[in-house]
Parts: C-alpha cells; structure tokens; sequence
C-alpha cells in the first residue's frame, strides 16, 4: 500500500475524524461506516467509470471463493456450459472449483507451452449458449497478462479473475458481466474481494445456496448481509482515493506501471543470453517480471544479494521457481529503477 | 478493541518491529507473517487451554459462513439429522442455513417466551446418533446465554456459535466437538472468523464442497490454503495478548465482565417498574444487557441523552428494539459504571 495511505491509517486509528471513536470500535451498521463503505464504492465506480447496471460488492473469501461462487451462482442446477481460458495457476484452480458446480469446458489451455503466452480470438471457440466465458486476465504467477478482453458472444457474460491487475489500467467494464479481485495486491490488504457484478447475472442464484455464496443477499444488502471486512474496506477506500487524487485516475496509474515494468523487461532484453524472461513479448505482464536465471546457483545469489539491497519478495512462486518481481501500484518508479539497476550490475558481474 | 492494542497497531503501521515493513506490505507466506499467525493461535491455545486434538483456524466470511460450513461438512450427503437448541435470532438464522444442507431437527426453541431464556438439560432430548447438537452460547440480540454447556450424549459433537462471548469467560474445550465465533465482539476486528474444531470432525468434509467452505483445505494448510486476512489475525492475535498480559487470563476477564453486566442489571432491578429486563434471572448474558423502557417517547429520551453523555450504540437491535447495553471485554469497569449511574438519573427523573 502507498505510504501516504498507511500514514492516513496511523492518524486515524484511535479515532476516525468525524466519528469520535476509531473504526476498530464502530458497528458495521453505524452511519459513519456505511458512508465509508459507499465512498469506497464511489471511487471505484469512478476511476472504472461503472454505472447503475453493475453492483460493486466487497465480500470475505479471498479469489478463491469467487471460483467456487461463480459456477455456483450461474451454472449450478442448470445444464448450461461454462468456458473457460487457462492461462496459468489461478485460471486452473478456477476450473477445479468450477467442475464441482457443473458443465465446465476449458477451451484453451496454455499448458504446453508452459503458460507462457495469452490466446488471440482466433485460437478458441466460444459457444453462443454458453454460461459464461471466464479467464484470468494477468496470471501472478506466470506473469502473463491479456493485453485486451478476449473476444465473447453477445449474450455470453465475460467473467475476469483481475486479482492482480485491478485497477493498474482502464477498462471498458461494459464488456464484463463481471470482474472480481481480492484487494491484496493493488487495491488494499488481504480479506476483502470486490466483485463488479451486472445486476442481470445476480438473479441467477437459486435459494439452496449456502446463504453466503448467494450474490443477492450481498447485493440487497448492500454488502451488510452480514458484518463485512470493515477495516479492510476502509483502507481499500483509502487506496482508491489516492489513486484518484494522487494519481491522477487510471490512465496515469497505467502509464507508471508500464514504465516501471518496461525498466525491467529492457534489462532482461539486454542481457538476452543471462536472462531468460518467461512470458512471449506480447503477452508480458506489466505487474509480475517474471524471469530465470542460468543456474540455481545464480538463483540463489540473485535473490539473497537483492534482499542485501532491500529488494525483497523476488522469489517466484513455488511452484515456478525463478524470479518474480511485481511492480504493483503502490511501488514507486524509483523502486523499479533501483532493481533494474541492480539486474544490470548482477547480470555484469556473473554473466 | 483495547485501547493499548489501537495504540500497538498505531504504532507498528508503519513498519512492524523486526520486519523492516508493515504488515500490510508483507506476503501471508513471509516467515514474519506466519509468526504471528502461530503467536496468534498460541494465545489463543493458551487461554482455553487447548490441545492438539484441536485445530485452531482463521477463516474469512463470518459466522455466517459457518452456518452453512459446518452443516455442508458434518451432514451434507448423509442421512445423520444435527439437531438445534435454538434460543434467540443467531441460532434461527443458523438453522436457516443448515436445512439446506441435510436432515435438521430443532429440539427446543425459546420463541413463545419471546427468546427469553436457555433450557434445562430436561427441557429437550439430543439423538445418541444425531450428527451434532448445535447452540448459540449467547444470543447477542436477546441477551440470554448459556451458564454451561447443554449436554450431549457422548459421540454427539457439541457445536457452539460463541461470537458473542468468545473468550470473556473460561471454557472446558474437550465438551466440545467445535466451538467458533466472528472476532468483531470481543476478539478482535470484523474480518477474521476463528474456529476451534477436533481433528476428527475435520476429515468429514467431502471433497465435492467449495474448497473455501471445506475445514480440510485449511486446516492441512494452517489457514493458509488462500490468502487469509492478515491485519485482522495480526490485531486478534493483539487482542489475546491483551487478554494474557494484561488481563491475567480468562478467570480474571470472566469477573470483570461479571462486575460490569451487574452493575446495569442491579440497576434494572433496582428500578423494576421503570426497566423492564428482557431476559430471565438465571440467563442474563454477562455481554448483552437488555431491556425495556416503559413507552417509545421514553426510549428515544433515553437513547438520545445517553448520547450527549457520551453513551453510544444502546439502541436494541432493529428487530426486537428496546436497549441493549453491550459490556464486551474491551469495554473498561467505568464504562459501565458511568452507564449505570446515567440509567439511575433517567429512572428517577423520568420513573
Ligand atoms: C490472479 C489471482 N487469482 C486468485 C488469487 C487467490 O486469491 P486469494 O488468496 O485471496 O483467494 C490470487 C492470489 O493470491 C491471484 O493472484
Ligand atoms: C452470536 C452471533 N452469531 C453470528 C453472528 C453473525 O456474524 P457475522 O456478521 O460475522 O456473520 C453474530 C453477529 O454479528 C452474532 O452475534
Ligand atoms: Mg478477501
Ligand atoms: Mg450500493
Ligand atoms: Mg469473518
Ligand atoms: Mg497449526
């Protein structure tokens, strides 16, 4: 999170301006947090531009709950077909959740190419009866990320897992019948998820759903259907606010990103034969540089001599090993010119 | 919250000591991070004296979600019939969600006395092979609770929604088959859920559940199996410190919390043709105290001049109205001292 908004949080915490108590000690039902709640919504509406046809909810359960409340929401009991992209872990782990609600087809899987790549339009069908069609669009841990919404059937609802890459660039919501992220990475801390979610597809819920898992409840209640994550959507707010008054929206917000990862990307390009980037130049994620190393050795180095220089946080994930640097919104160019200097140095001296 | 646990997160949001960054900035999977988790638990082990045949997990989406958790673990695709006591509107809300999940029976419910009191072990009848019997050990919006446990037959797991009374008073764990509560009463912030349940209960869920609602996932991943909410489990552990450090454990907050709720019910009594208790002598809630005024104009008054003495949220809940005083364990001896001197003025100048 941006140091301005972690300072806002440290004067605010024994008392909220206003309320006269702190946030940790009021009701969730209270006014006061009611209107921090809907000015957290306010700036989102505003930085994506999202109308009244879309609900903006802030619920518990992280990502990995919406993989199992999408299908059971929209396909659960009916015999329609959702599809699904495969571009790396958490679209897999989407359709793990989504076959046990029902009919689920991947309709392109990166796999073979150890998801290093994004699908064109041309390089999947979409059924025109399909429940919906769903992709990630950027894959943390891969570091590959759609440069643009795959293309859907009129009448098919795009659905996008945008965990990662929430609100780092504009986009078109009008194109989603709904877009979801778990706050942790760009938007606030861990235990709040916000779904923008077209008022249409909430409908869909059946009434034996455990009640939680049910988008209507949370969308009639206006996210108070039952006692929702108050301080987390409290700094979420805070977030959006600084994106919008010290950022200057989402188009600068994108510029910035794209700067930052392009400081990285161009080292990795200069020193081709030390390192080895692992997503296709088109596909590059502008949040996660991901990139290995010639050996393990190396590996190792890079990353405890980086921790030397308080670059933390470059191991990939477990799963991929070699280097993952995010550049998520709240680093500042300067942390990206100070790694990319460092990549320069290191490749240098070991190359 | 404890006012020296606002002033700990005060002071650590910047950059928590040891780790050279907030925790805000930290990864769930950072050792600094998982530390505090596991100190968290161990505070919480330590108060109610918990051993390993418990698991103790921070989970996301309420108690709420654990209405439906624990019928969709314990008895979802079964023919076992979980049998409620239901005492007041959290146990009917759960029963709500538990019919969706399998065979429920409600043994006792309290609602033609208006939800005024808990049973005597005589007043209903557990299966020996019900699937569990669940209670709400204190119903938050009534103000009954529970002086013990109600009694089970051995193999019946004992269920208890304790959200409301969570370590405000000591408890013999080994009655109990699980035992969870919301931490935003007495833990800790809205946002994390804990639950304490025996191992064996654990390997009931099957694996066609939502990964998120299966105990499993995150009990074999020590509440990490996704992202859990990390300031919310960093600020409970606060909390359970509190309790240890400066509390001196759960016997010396049990007589606290005794103190405080007598001295409003000692009020009420006092004053018996003015104020009307709501719940019967021998199940007063040590953490709710409710009652009656004796017409609407009076309750208004009481409410709005107990705001310009600075005596906030006594307003009953929406569906049963009246006053309802909470006295949880944040809430210092004056507190409820300056309460009760407020409420003997108004009886006097308005009885
Ligand atoms: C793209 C993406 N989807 C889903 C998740 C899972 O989120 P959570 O851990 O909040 O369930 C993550 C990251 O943690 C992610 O990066
Ligand atoms: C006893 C009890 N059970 C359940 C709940 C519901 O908790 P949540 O709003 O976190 O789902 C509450 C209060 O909010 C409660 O007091
Ligand atoms: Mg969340
Ligand atoms: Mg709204
Ligand atoms: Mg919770
Ligand atoms: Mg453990």
């Amino acid at each position: 999170m941006p140091l301005s908004v972690l300072q806002q949080l440290q004067d605010e915490m024994l008392c909220l301006p206003g309320a006269g108590c702190s946030l940790m000690e009021m009701s969730h039902r209270d006014q006061a947090f009611i209107d921090i709640l809907h000015d957290a919504e306010n700036s989102i509406r505003s930085l994506l531009n999202i109308n009244d046809d879309y609900a903006v909810l802030f619920l518990q359960g992280g990502a990995t709950l919406q993989f199992s409340m999408i299908p059971a929401n929209l396909i659960r009991g009916t015999d329609k077909v959702a599809q699904y992209l495969v571009t790396g872990a958490w679209g897999k782990k989407a359709v793990g959740e989504a076959k046990k609600e029902g009919n689920v087809e991947v309709i392109y899987d990166a796999k073979e190419s150890n998801y290093n790549h994004v699908p064109k339009a041309a390089d999947y069908q979409v059924r025109d009866d399909a429940g919906y069609l769903y992709y990630c669009s950027n894959e943390t841990i891969q570091g590959v990320q759609f440069q643009e919404e795959p293309e859907s059937p009129a009448g098919v609802p795009l659905i996008c897992d945008a965990s990662s890459d929430f609100l780092s660039r504009p986009l078109d919501i009008r194109k989603y019948g709904m877009l979801y992220a778990c706050a942790q990475k760009n938007a606030g801390p861990a235990g709040v998820t916000v779904v923008i979610v077209r008022r249409d597809l909430i409908d869909a819920g059946q009434p034996d759903l455990p009640g939680y898992l049910n988008y209507k409840n949370h969308a009639e209640a206006d996210s108070e259907w039952n006692t929702p994550p108050t301080f987390a959507i409290y700094a979420l707010g805070k977030v959006a606010r600084w994106l919008v008054d010290d950022i200057g929206g989402l188009d600068a917000m994108a510029k910035l990103n794209q700067e930052k990862s392009q400081l990285l990307y161009d080292v990795v390009d200069a020193h081709g034969d030390f390192y080895q980037g692992h997503a296709v130049d088109c596909c590059r994620s502008k949040m996660n540089v991901t990139f290995n190393l010639p050996s393990d050795e190396l590996l190792k180095k890079f990353v405890s001599e980086a921790s030397a220089h308080n670059l933390a946080s470059l191991k990939g994930h477990r799963s991929v090993g070699g280097i993952r640097a995010s550049v998520y919104n709240a680093m500042p160019l300067e942390g990206a010119q100070t790694l990319a200097k460092f990549m320069t140095d290191f490749a240098k001296k070991n190359g």
